[in-house]
């Protein structure tokens, strides 16, 4: 990874966990079981994308770092609760997460459903303090609840669900994934953009870098998944193939997959050329989506 | 019933039952089966009371109807989420609901866990398009996102499963009351107040009259699951002893909870007289609560 990307990085994953620490903080002991889920859930490591392309387009145009922190902390939360209900025996029964025990394996399916429920809440509950205007806060709690439900993500992992043992095309692949996870992805750029007051016809151009950097994710990931190893991953191997999940490698084979991330990777490019500030960031960010190795 | 307060909640279950109709089809056709798992569980049926509420409370100072139609809709979604994921395998494990088939049941669990999922979201996307101001749109976020979560209905629901087969006292039963249902009524209730623009001083005597009543609800369904009958409940009776969850009947004794329902009735009605509007329905409707039969 390119060293300023690594460093940028890094500074964000310590400021938005920073962050997270002190949100889970401020819930008080209601009931700690449930309050130890969702920080499990929600710090459990990760590489903090989402977080990061917020805080990067809020900063294109000097947006309050509170403000970024408030919807970054927001984005995660729904992430972190999607996750943890993915995980769940019902849906992919997944064991392992980052390397750890996903959250119903470390506590039980219950308390697991519960801490994704309330994570989701806390996600708006943060939206409504952010220290932004009301208009700001609206069009946030819009675009997040958009991105989070029937028409976004959850829509999505339906369709995933499925989807699974059967072929389907790439449009309804690039349809999945644009639901499953390009929404969220979308929504984090667009809180950020939010939050910086970016003009709409900005906007458009950083809404056509996320559906590229989304779908770009996606299809590394679908490589990943294929090339890499269980320890480098924090997840099995081969799970897509074990689950005869159709994916882009399948779909266009090896090679058409990596080409495919590619071109994904020079739209994402030639979005940011068309916003009047310094994106460099955000390229880096791109070329790391498509050659990262896990 | 108060013939005058059938009419009325009639009226009502009509009126949410149509929005809700319509809000389901406005999501669009991204995954049908996804959508109808959402609508089996809100439109099961059930008495609405939250919307109800949400309805009588904002009529007292000539709130929009359009505006209480869009918060109406935003408690119930948050509420008929809770019920799907509460049936769930992992959770109460519970085969009926309102003598239907529970939502796992009429589909199956991945479905289920993501219909609750969608129609949280769903809540908050209903509050964020309301034809109020940004200002209330952003109280009613707060109010909501509060009452959903951890440190509301999540967390009473987390309290509820680890006081499943221990002895608690009265205080500890009023407090996961207080959050599992209570906080979901009172957010109904200050949706209402926050729709028809009511003073902070009089959403003190509202906040005390939904303390009052949400309780008494919850002491009433203690006291129905011993007295009445798995046909007239809709679900089985007896399930709260089956399962030895702690009650008012097994802390007070039968009568000792009719006398706490009745007591908690007349805490209710004085709060009203507090208001300065004609509340005789919300009156009928704590009299109602205390002496229902289903």
């Amino acid at each position: 990874m390119n060293q300023q990307l690594a460093s940028c990085i890094a500074d964000y994953q310590s400021r938005i966990n920073h962050h997270l620490e002190q949100v889970l903080a401020a819930q008080g002991a209601t009931e700690p079981q449930l309050l130890a889920a969702m920080r499990h859930g929600l710090l459990l490591g990760g590489k903090r994308i989402r977080p990061l392309l917020v805080y990067l387009v809020g900063q294109l145009n000097d947006a309050d770092n509170q403000a970024l922190d408030a919807a970054a902390a927001a984005v995660e939360c729904i992430h972190a609760y999607s996750l943890i209900h993915d995980d769940l025996p019902a849906m992919d029964d997944d064991d392992l997460r980052r390397g750890q025990p996903t959250c119903h394996k470390a506590f039980d399916e219950a308390t697991a459903i519960l801490a994704g429920d309330a994570l989701q809440s806390l996600a708006f509950s943060l939206i409504a303090d952010a220290p932004v205007s009301d208009q700001q806060k609206v069009m946030m709690l819009r675009v997040l609840s958009q991105a989070a439900g029937y028409q976004g993500m959850c829509g999505g992992q339906a369709i995933d669900i499925v989807s699974t043992n059967q072929k389907i095309s790439l449009q309804q692949l690039e349809q999945l994934h644009q639901h499953k996870t390009g929404a969220l992805i979308k929504a984090a750029i667009m809180l950020g953009a939010i939050c910086g007051n970016i003009a709409q016809s900005e906007q458009q151009a950083l809404s056509a870098y996320a559906d590229a950097l989304g779908l770009a994710f996606q299809v590394r990931d679908d490589i990943l998944d294929i090339i890499s190893d269980t320890d480098t991953l924090g997840k099995p191997q081969g799970s897509d193939q074990a689950l005869n999940k159709s994916t882009y490698p399948s779909l266009l084979g090896l090679q058409g997959a990596i080409d495919k991330a590619e071109s994904l990777g020079k739209e994402a490019l030639q979005a940011l050329e068309r916003l009047p500030y310094n994106s460099q960031m955000l390229a880096l960010l791109a070329d790391y989506v498509v050659h990262r190795n896990n």
